[in-house]
């Protein structure tokens, strides 16, 4: 599967082509949606992500709501481009606005892209480097998730850290998609919300950490052959390429950079009735670049 | 530039071609038999590390030592094939031999390497997932070095914890090359290595981390606008698809996790004498996925 | 540069993502559409091409009609599609039709789409593999035009043979543009038009062969140092993309394999005026991959 | 599947690296040495072509005869490199040598490769961009037409054009492996080697054209859905990439050129005891981009 997005962040719209995605699944654009709208719901987001709401068009790939087997194009309207045309038309007049942008912020694109391509007007870097481009990328995952649904493998993910605010016992799953921090422990979530309450009076934000488990992934899937071939690496490539996370770990990760090699070995085991299984999980489910 | 490794842990050689690599390169054959060197040196490892000595050979894409532009094809002749020949016989005949393995060993490849592959003997599979394999990767490395440096680019890397041990201040570049444990303190390294021969002795290996630190990347690596184009995406992809590597980050990595935005931001300064400039590294260096 | 197509025949529109085209270069959007309606005219054209008339859409990568270097995406929206609603909505139920397509056509994708994608309808086939599709991809190429012509590079291209027709000297390459056959030679020009108005009252069509020529490109593009970056594979492997192209040659094309090796070799001759330079140009252009 | 070549025509050796290629075949070096082999054996061939005998080596991918779905790595010796050590070693000095090259062939890469990567000897350009490289990539295509086989796919080729000589029916298959020119008719046969007899006699060469035929290709390999996937695309972007081929075509090829329509349809016929079937193939078995 090939896959490209583009959109400037208040231009017309995102737009993403995803070229060979598989023929005859039927699609449900609703799923689509709630992710989208899952995505804007942040506790302490910024107005804009709470006003506007994406909604996902399909303009090619898909018929009848069955994919082809063709190249998919998935939009989601800039709803604020309305208000942003004449800074950001793409065939319009150049005219002097005070939307320009001169002062790079840390911790973004802006310095370096602007030397890099030579702007004077920083927001010709910004408007591509925003984490707005992920909005396209979560209608990537959530149709991805439809096929990976039919093949029986499912995702979630759930926050463990915010600020210093770590997840505690016990973790109630069903606790997440209505947890306002996504957290799955009440006394954490509040203890999270309160942080982040805290942050943005100080008028600044928090980091934090994330944790994804997949199920049912069939074994075998990566390739320890070929160094770019090997499953953690290529999930590192994906996670690693989102604006917000500076680390990825798997399993137990950096804590088994303190244990013997010994204790973070998930042991096989064979039985006849139940052919090859493990107990423990520390490696996160991958060996040797494979599922 | 596009990079293939081959070849098996006990086969007759590991075999790379480097394609992309430019023309005119004057090359040092004796830094990258250093590497290799270096490689099989680590404090605590096996016997075969410390008995074989791994040279590089060329046989295309230098003459005279300097590169043509064509692609470059390295080898290392594994020196045991000698004793493994009647086993690893590319064009042998099959024989029955005690080195067949069937019992799969937790945290590597074995046993879905086994599976997927339908293999009765293991050793098909371990024979390439082999740590072996980053011996071809270190010469790579090692001649990529040397066109970076050529270009004013320097990097080294150190070893910041073993086990329960982690580094302390201070921190003496120097120390590094000739310290047994790549350690750059005295202290930590007196600790590690009490750590390494506990470990030993209770029959188990130690898990740690290391830092890469790279001097002069000029600014404008990378790309912000398509996500397969970030750099810190990129490091990520490479770093991961070495087996001992369970997590990756950057800058203050894991430990951004716990600071307010604020603190983790590098400030932009700019004078008519120095330009622009910063006097902290909480990133790593990388924003918006350039360097 | 990575450039992924997509979009029906029929449905709401063509779209192209183009990834890595550089930036700051000033695009002129009638040049494109220009082009669109060069594809359409051609001399027989079915009705369809005559009524309909393409025009390009960019929604990003382009802000005041200069390039951001970020991910270009063009549309030519199907002018048809509001007939045709019913049967393409990408998110519509799905309703019996006229339009349902159960014979597959020779010379073209639909029998061995429909059982290679197991579809009942081939339109679901017929829909992408239509040379509709080449709309976006001209959109494509005249926007390169604008960037080759920045750096000094023009071409152009003409039809030599339409059925038993063969293109005379002179050629009169001022005629191209107006004329309803491409044809750089008037005399020729009647006789293409004249067996095309007999090939349609017989109920068929012509095949033919045209000629493209190129200016200026400067030395060194492609690579002999592997197969895959050969110049003349690449212009192959591009133009046999197109439905109708069934064979491609260079320079004297097929004319070389009947004649000496002596007699094909494009002499290079040296003076201190004028450096190296040719007076033949029986390979096209293109000697050992490269430009 | 990617393929890596490498290697320098009177350097150490020639390399190729296979990645991907499938575990479990069973694999015949006869096969492709006797590949090998017939490469050198044309008529009116160079003496060196005459005397050297490439052998293939596998040095990786490959235990005891059968194929471990890693990397595969073959090797030609080369025979001569003995006699050119001196000026050819990887490692060695640089010496002043008789075998240096200052001026540049017609119809080479010498000229153009010189001055891309500012040569001075430009021996360094002929030494990789010489046909010699494509012995490896016989024996590349020796090792796959083995797996191909096992899936009931063969293929042959023979020649159809030498200088003016042009096959004449009947076409006699059985005769082109012992085909000094591997031609199937003897008439033809007789007449192209008193033409090759000719040019060398007056110091020339001759080009010529030859055809390609594959049985039993499963209906759907290639796609309609991109550009890029086109099956016959794909197959000039291969064929292209040899240095003395100058133009690709399928089926009727150029002669589609001069037909109408109507005559070069290959019409599907559809019966209850034969299914889907056609009695022509003007088309060369690829429609729509697919077999």
């Amino acid at each position: 599967m090939r896959i490209l997005t583009a959109g400037e962040s208040h231009g017309p719209m995102l737009t993403v082509i995803i070229e060979g995605f598989p023929a005859g699944l039927v699609i449900d654009e609703h799923a689509i949606n709630h992710a989208l709208k899952v995505r804007q719901q942040g506790y302490g987001r910024g107005k804009r992500m709470q006003i506007e709401k994406d909604t996902i068009i399909f303009s090619s790939g898909v018929r009848h709501k069955k994919t082809l087997g063709s190249p998919i194009t998935m939009h989601i309207i800039n709803e604020d481009y309305k208000k942003w045309q004449e800074e950001m038309d793409p065939l319009g007049e150049e005219r002097p606005s005070k939307r320009e942008i001169h002062t790079p912020r840390p911790g973004h694109a802006d310095l370096v892209g602007g030397q890099k391509r030579q702007f004077d007007d920083l927001r010709n870097v910004l408007e591509r480097s925003s984490a707005r481009e992920t909005a396209i990328r979560v209608a990537v995952g959530a149709l991805c998730q439809q096929l990976l649904k039919k093949l029986g493998i499912t995702s979630y993910s759930y926050v463990t850290q915010i600020g210093p605010i770590i997840l505690s016992e016990p973790i109630d799953k069903s606790r997440i998609s209505n947890s306002p921090v996504r957290c799955p422990n009440l006394q954490t979530e509040t203890a999270m919300m309160h942080a982040i309450d805290k942050a943005k009076e100080a008028g600044t934000s928090l980091g934090g950490q994330f944790a994804i488990k997949i199920k049912n992934v069939p074994a075998g899937i990566g390739d320890y052959t070929q160094w770019d071939k090997k499953l953690d690496a290529r999930f590192s490539y994906h996670l690693m390429s989102l604006n917000a996370i500076k680390g990825v770990s798997f399993g137990d990760g950096i804590q088994l950079a303190t244990k013997p090699g010994a204790d973070v070995m998930d042991e096989i085991t064979w039985t006849p009735q139940e052919g090859f299984s493990r107990s423990t999980n520390h490696l996160g489910g991958i060996e040797g670049g494979m599922s």
